[in-house]
């Protein structure tokens, strides 16, 4: 059935969160059919869109009175079926008259369908609320149309936009660095490569070498949000072969302090701005009370954080100096109960354990000026201050046994000049999924690529 | 020589460009060296950073009195020695007393040097501002610290904030699309793949097939800007293998006039945003007064676009329906002094030029619901309605020989309901060029990727 509409332009549909605020009177929604409950006399349409959920009703007409002749009788009979024949999924187009009507639940209001028009037919859904995560995945584009799914992505858009205008307006410079190298710059594990002409090229498994190069250009302060790159085997609900990271990286710094004073300003601007946005939305679907984090975040020193974890009783089961996820859950439980905050930087993690282009203490060298950051039990960032002496460089990457030859291009632009820098890179699934208490970052990943998915 | 300054947070340090507003006084400026005029009596030092450049001064010293023991002779001589050793690139810390002074030529003042930091030295630079394009690129992170690159990278972040502030404020919700896909989705041609651990997984052309999945979703209206990857062999001045992609995707219009309105409200959203910010510096650094382009932007369809050019004097040299680079410059150059327009819609091209999924007239289907943007004479994008009923669309890559089979997990979505759709993608390096007058993508692409081309 055509809709009697003509030419519909981008705005005129009303989305379905803005009926509420109209008078009762005509108005035109689409999205996608929720449920039919097809009575004998009357019909009850569910219909979604990205903002909510509508009833339509309609008077069914389920035969033509044989003897008469009322205008319209046959389009009543046609509507009536065309909406028992609805499937969940089917895209409509419906105008109708919007009543305020306390006794409706949803909402308070229904639409009374004056025509409706079947935009796309769908199949049987082959998914419920309760399938397990890896059949939802397999589904994801059905996933997705659930209300928990769509408001992640609403957070997402609100808490990167908080980002960028932080960054911009405090004159950060947006950069896209190239997600094929030439050489591998960190590691050869957990790296894919490809063919490229007749050469061999690699994806970037962070920007990190492309933003320090950026410091040389005298970029000042820049910031970026891409995509990354590993080839990491691992199934834990925290890891994808590919990510989008959130990166930054300032010029003139002086130690650390400074990366996580910015980095805990702009949690603060994300925080913000989706607390005021969705934070009703949150509590309602979530259960979660979002707050915004108060500043500064506990900062501890990684061995010191590591004694208090023991200290509760927990002995980090690692022969080096590193924290393990436990451990990270720990102390993580140990701010909160004592500090009443969910962040904390650990800091200061030790030279064995950090890439050598972290920089060491002066008065200490078996120390990095260093951190991660933890957010609920489990690290969302690492950052520091890069060391952008050359020579220091070098002999730290010797010193970790690393070939300076193997890492030509990394160390070239150092020769020609850089100002002392530092910055972070953030995952952003992490943080989403540690927000809303989700159990993976598949839930906050549009599409998750892992091992065994590349699909849909 | 350390600084006398201890603690230096990030927004300690006095940008360039705010010297100005500051009375005399002590100030704290760092960034690299661009010359030093060293004179017998007095050195001149031109130090810029990423906002601008000012002149420092110093008396030179430069011997120390045999009979003098006056206080702090000694670090006036190491000083002025310091300064004559400092090569172009090097980047320093500044503490100094800042005078405003008409008679200084670089902006009425200049920072008398108290200390001086030196705290990278530099190589001697291989490249000048008159060196090829290919040696510049070869040396991309000292190209880019010219005043001109910086401004090319300061705009692109204008122009990408005001597009997405756009899309916020109009509740398009941003997606991260994955970059990794099991299947080609648009063709075989010019497809990078990669090992994946036991498959075989391709880099994504572009988002379009993921930016309809959200359609797919229920998401709406969505926008993404990342990298897209294409294995194209050719060397123009406007091709690469990888680049930024500007996308943008929304349900519920009805033709792609739709697209094209939102598309014109995009760049004049953009373009405000440059010219309010950067309007000054671009005519001073290009030469080039920006103005802000009026809507609607003129609508000319394709067959017609050619039918002047020919008219004009240049018959499109190509057996099929297609326009040519040529041919955009000149439909553009017409529209210029028609219209007095930079910008062009060419509309309606024929199916057989288009993609399968370009949704095509129900009045005649020879030809697509499509369109390209000629910017000052250059296709910067594409944009169209798509085709949402899938058994359309199934007939559509047929009638192209196109085997359904292959297309697999493009189809599968559409299958479970699409609302009607379209949007466009846009290359952002060629806006950036276009806008800028520059030659080449090189030139506004932070660090280009070619076919010869993976370094630095």
């Amino acid at each position: 059935m055509r809709s009697t509409v003509g030419w519909v332009p981008v705005t005129s549909r009303t989305l379905i969160k803005n009926l509420a605020a109209l008078p009762d009177g005509p108005v035109s929604v689409a999205g996608w059919v929720d449920t039919v409950r097809d009575q004998k006399k009357v019909q009850f349409v569910i219909l979604r869109d990205e903002t909510g959920a509508v009833q339509l009703v309609n008077p069914a007409v389920r035969e033509l009175d044989p003897e008469g002749v009322s205008v319209g009788a046959a389009e009543a009979l046609a509507l009536t079926e065309s909406i028992s024949g609805l499937s969940h999924g089917t895209f409509v187009r419906v105008m109708g008259e919007l009543k305020h009507d306390e006794r409706v639940k949803l909402g308070g209001l229904e639409v009374k369908i004056g025509d409706l028009e079947v935009v796309t037919a769908a199949l049987e859904i082959p998914i419920a609320a309760d399938s397990g995560l890896d059949k939802r995945m397999d589904w994801r584009f059905l996933d997705l149309r659930h209300p928990k799914q769509n408001l992640i992505f609403r957070i997402q858009t609100t808490f990167l936009h908080a980002l960028r205008t932080y960054w911009v307006e405090h004159e950060f410079v947006e950069v896209q660095t190239p997600k094929l190298m030439a050489s591998p710059s960190e590691s050869r594990a957990e790296l894919f490569q490809l063919e490229y002409f007749d050469t061999t090229a690699y994806l970037a498994q962070s920007p990190q070498h492309f933003k320090q190069m950026a410091q040389s250009a005298g970029f000042g302060k820049i910031f970026e949000v891409g995509p990354a790159f590993r080839a990491d085997p691992s199934f834990t609900s925290r890891h994808a072969t590919e990510f989008t990271s959130i990166d930054t990286e300032v010029s003139w710094i002086d130690t650390h302090e400074d990366v996580m004073r910015l980095h805990e300003e702009l949690m603060v601007a994300g925080f913000t701005a989706v607390v005021e946005k969705h934070g009703a939305e949150v509590a309602e679907l979530f259960g979660i009370e979002l707050t915004v984090p108060t500043t500064p975040f506990p900062r501890i020193p990684l061995a010191e954080a590591k004694q208090i974890v023991a200290d509760h009783g927990y002995v980090v089961p690692r022969a080096d100096a590193d924290m393990d996820p436990e451990g990270e859950r720990r102390i993580s439980q140990y701010v909160k109960e004592t500090y009443g905050h969910d962040f904390v930087f650990l800091t200061d993690y030790a030279s064995t354990i950090r890439p050598f282009y972290h920089m060491r203490h002066e008065d200490d060298p078996s120390l990095t000026k260093s951190y991660d950051l933890i957010y609920n039990g489990t690290e969302i960032s690492t950052g520091a201050q890069r060391e952008h002496r050359v020579e220091v460089l070098v002999a730290q990457a010797e010193s970790m046994g690393l070939d300076p030859e193997e890492l030509g291009t990394y160390l070239e632009f150092f020769k020609y000049g850089v100002p002392p820098h530092g910055g972070f890179g953030m995952g952003l699934a992490r943080v989403l999924m540690l927000m809303l208490g989700e159990g993976s970052i598949r839930e906050t990943t549009y599409l998750f690529r892992g091992p065994t998915r590349l699909l849909p």
